[in-house]
């Protein structure tokens, strides 16, 4: 594929996602027919968006622009910036590179959505690879994560660091320290643009390293008795690590439980991010042969979510698994905004069933994979970019991280807050907005691959809030009058066996609006839809202050 | 009325309310035939209480007994401590009891219910009134509402202190302190129950004063030099006097905005709770007329309410308050869980307007109105009980509470964590569970006094999260063939504009199902609605992985 550029080409930088919200991460960057993708996030459902499993960024753009996309480039294996992949990929053939663990859990992904038509490439940092007009260098980073990487991008016009997603671990669980030099070698070098991770800009000094969540493992360790259950994110395998590591330290066997946790375990395990002594690691059958105080369990479920291995546990719903007083379950994980209440209720529950539970409030059992102000400023004394990009996070994260940029002497005009679908232009030396392109997002519930729109959602609220009251009427084909009904049904608005008197009352008003109908209007179908919807939601909401979906179906026989 | 008791009738104590979630505060003690009430408030619905106003306890028991009730006393007037009132006197007429802004605050409510024939008795701190077996004296309390109180009970087998909401805050706003003496009155004569608030017993240390708010307000005061408009509680008077004494310092005029908070501080006003000096509060109407660094508007809507003064400014949809850059917003309160997202949405929209935003985040611009670990314990050592039952929380605050009546010295066996409808009886010596009063949840949807069942709500659950699919049939009365339909219509569940073929297909799985059916079965309605139920369900199911509700409406004509 021929690369078209001339010396008047500009480099484009435009965010798919991840701007507006934390998650959906996918920046495409551009230069004349050559486009590459940095990641392809997903984004976990909010409240409003009833039944919707996860959202992925709306990616027309790189649908327009397939034949120009020279390559996927993955930071880390974490869902947000790797879960929209097998739909990227569902249209688009382009080879995807990442690390190996990353891309061992991308494979899983993509085997669970049948696609195996994909090159998926293995780099290692410092590695560099050409793609079009771009060079790209790989750059170790620490996180919550193993084996994450930033990426130095060298474009005609000029450099740019992507953080990814960091944290400034001086002490990591695999001593794989950051890069510095890499970075620093980019700010002596002159970089055009710093793309940077916003997550906790809010957050004042540093973020500290994960190894301190040992010390609190070993605090626990020291005073429980009985099993001990932790549970965490599937994919913190330095988190894993140490919980295996303080669970040698203390004589006790490692059980994994739960299906996502013990697939990135062993996909940890095979590529050597995760080591475990042989004769530890158990199987689950095992749990009633060995002595209490020799159990720990490690599992999933610290959000809350209700179909994981706590939430059974602590709904008493766990076959193996039953929780008695002595246990001590640790939830290491900080609850991501939305989720409190459902932590709460396993908090709750677990603890009535006798547990001793240890939580972010009462106990430093977890540390952000985020960098903190501090280490903000010094990735931006490393890399001294002459423009600024805050990347992942919402409004609010992305303006303090560009008050963070200006305090640390970039001018204010060579700051730019993003929108998702934002064309950003630079030819080396200026910086300006371009337009928009397509953005937006895809809401993905059960099987579709299409997704579910506003409408849908809209109609889920609706129906969510205040129920549905359908109106049956049969009118004869010819005579136009009603031989059956008006039959009333409702669901979700009153109790069905109270509802008598409202029933009554609804056909009532319903009669009423169709005796004083006349035969023309009565022949037209969707007049008398309308007659029946007015009359009736007057009614509801005047007596009762409700606004139930009123769906009258008119039947002509 | 007369009392019956002889000396064998034990004390009961009976929470209906108040000890399995934050909210929802009610606490029955009996004594024979006499009943009092301490405090009726409501709970802000849970995320799965899809179209829920609010939720109050189930009072049946107080219903059953009406006759035997003596009196509500209310510890202060904050809505989960008072919001059920006006639906409990709507079915019992007792004497309500309070201080005058209690009152005053009950009163507004009362008026909206149409309720005028209940008699509310003020009293004052240090009051006694004797209702029945009871003597209560009300004892004050510092708390995020002026003129708290608790309550001192002297029952015929001993007494108990039941401290409602509480702090214990040293230098308070209005000077009143909270009533040391008298609680170390009934540690030194001994009582048998405390009762204490539980909801902050995760948090150690002491909470901070109210009056640090002031610092934080003085703060952001002195760097602002536009507009400044402060979100709190319309109930938190003694956070408005600050706002307004920092205003009066700094020269600016006050605005107040929005029904709630004009109302109550107009009644904290008449009440003599707040002071604002008389040419320092504007309307709304003149805010044009004064110059942006003269201006402080104090409203609500600090828990992202979407229809509060501040989520409508937020969106641009205020018709005075216009947000622009140089306005500085300050979110004076703490995120009530399960309210973050929604805050998260404003500070962002009010960023991108141009506010500097000044939030729980980012500065020390609240303090809880809850005692925390230190003054719990300082509780429990002035009123030195025989019995502990904590209150006001979910079990992990109860849970928590319990640990430090522990560490405080009272002995495990008389601590009592309770469920909504314990009944706990005393004959002032031991101390133990007798069985359940009916208790539970009234969920409250728009004008029904009745409430919303159970099922109405996984109705709205399932309506919410999946949408619903109706399958309309007519069917001959005589012959009983199939002569219109199966007509297909769904909502919230996929785009009607691209359903053409799921609606097709399950046409066709319907009129499969039917074609099936021997003619026996066919002239039973609820066995076809089974049928085509069963079909279709199992269709989508397994082509979609959804579980829309299904319903199937046969018409005979």
């Amino acid at each position: 594929m021929p690369s078209s550029t001339d010396s008047s080409t500009p480099l484009q930088i435009i965010p798919l996602g991840g701007v507006e919200e934390i998650g959906l991460n996918m920046t495409v960057f551009r230069f004349g027919s050559d486009i590459i993708v940095v990641d392809s996030g997903l984004m976990f459902p909010e409240e409003d968006m009833l039944g919707i499993d996860f959202v992925i960024p709306d990616f027309s753009y790189l649908i327009e622009n397939r034949d120009s996309i020279r390559g996927i480039l993955l930071t880390h294996g974490h869902e947000d910036h790797t879960g929209a992949l097998p739909f990227v990929l569902n249209e688009i053939k382009a080879p995807v590179y990442g690390t190996p663990l990353t891309l061992a859990l991308v494979k899983e992904k993509l085997i669970e959505h049948e696609i195996d038509d994909i090159e998926l490439i293995p780099v290692r940092p410092r590695d560099t690879v050409n793609l079009g007009a771009f060079r790209i260098e790989f750059i170790r980073i620490t996180h919550s994560i193993v084996d994450g990487v930033a990426l130095g991008i060298t474009t005609p016009v000029g450099s740019i660091v992507h953080t990814g997603d960091f944290k400034l671990d001086p002490t990591p669980v695999d001593g794989e320290l950051m890069d510095f030099h890499k970075f620093s070698e980019y700010g002596e070098k002159g970089t055009l643009f710093l793309l940077s991770d916003s997550t906790n800009s809010e957050k004042g000094g540093f973020t500290f390293s994960e190894k301190e969540v040992r010390r609190a493992f070993e605090d626990v360790f020291s005073r429980s008795s009985g099993r001990i259950i932790i549970s965490t994110f599937a994919s913190n395998i330095h988190r894993i690590q140490q919980a295996v590591d303080v669970a040698v330290q203390f004589n006790r066997k490692v059980i994994m439980c739960g299906r996502s946790i013990v697939t990135n375990s062993q996909i940890a395990l095979d590529h050597g991010y995760l080591k475990i002594p042989q004769d530890e690691w158990m199987r689950l059958e095992t749990l009633k042969d060995i002595p209490d105080e020799q159990v720990v369990i490690i599992t999933t479920g610290s959000q809350g979510e209700p179909l994981s291995v706590l939430s059974r546990i602590a709904s008493d719903e766990h076959k193996h698994i039953k929780i008695k007083p002595g246990d001590t379950v640790i939830l290491s994980a900080k609850a991501i905004p939305g989720n409190e209440r459902s932590i709460g209720r396993i908090i709750n529950r677990l603890m009535k069933r006798g547990a001793e539970v240890i939580y972010e409030k009462v106990s430093e059992i977890h540390v952000s994979g985020h960098a903190s102000k501090e280490e903000l400023k010094l990735m931006m004394n490393l890399v001294k970019p002459k423009f600024f990009i805050p990347i992942h996070g919402e409004y609010r994260q992305l303006n303090q991280h560009a008050r963070l940029a200006e305090k640390s002497g970039i001018s204010k005009e060579n700051i730019f807050i993003l929108e998702d679908g934002s064309i950003l232009e630079s030819d080396g030396n200026t910086c300006a907005r371009a337009g928009k392109a397509t953005s937006g997002r895809i809401f993905i519930d059960g099987k579709g691959i299409t997704g579910v729109e506003d409408i849908v959602l809209r109609d889920r609220r609706r129906l969510g809030h205040d129920g549905i009251v359908i109106v049956i009427t049969g009118i004869e084909k010819v005579s136009k009058k009603i031989i059956s009904g008006p039959d009333i049904i409702t669901k979700g608005f009153v109790f069905e066996e109270i509802s008598a008197d409202f029933i009554n009352e609804a056909k009532g008003v319903v009669s009423e609006a169709l005796a004083g109908m006349d035969e023309d209007t009565i022949t037209d179908t969707a007049s008398v839809q309308a007659k029946i919807r007015s009359a009736l939601k007057k009614h509801i909401k005047n007596t009762m202050e409700r606004r139930p979906m009123i769906m009258p179906i008119i039947m002509e026989v």
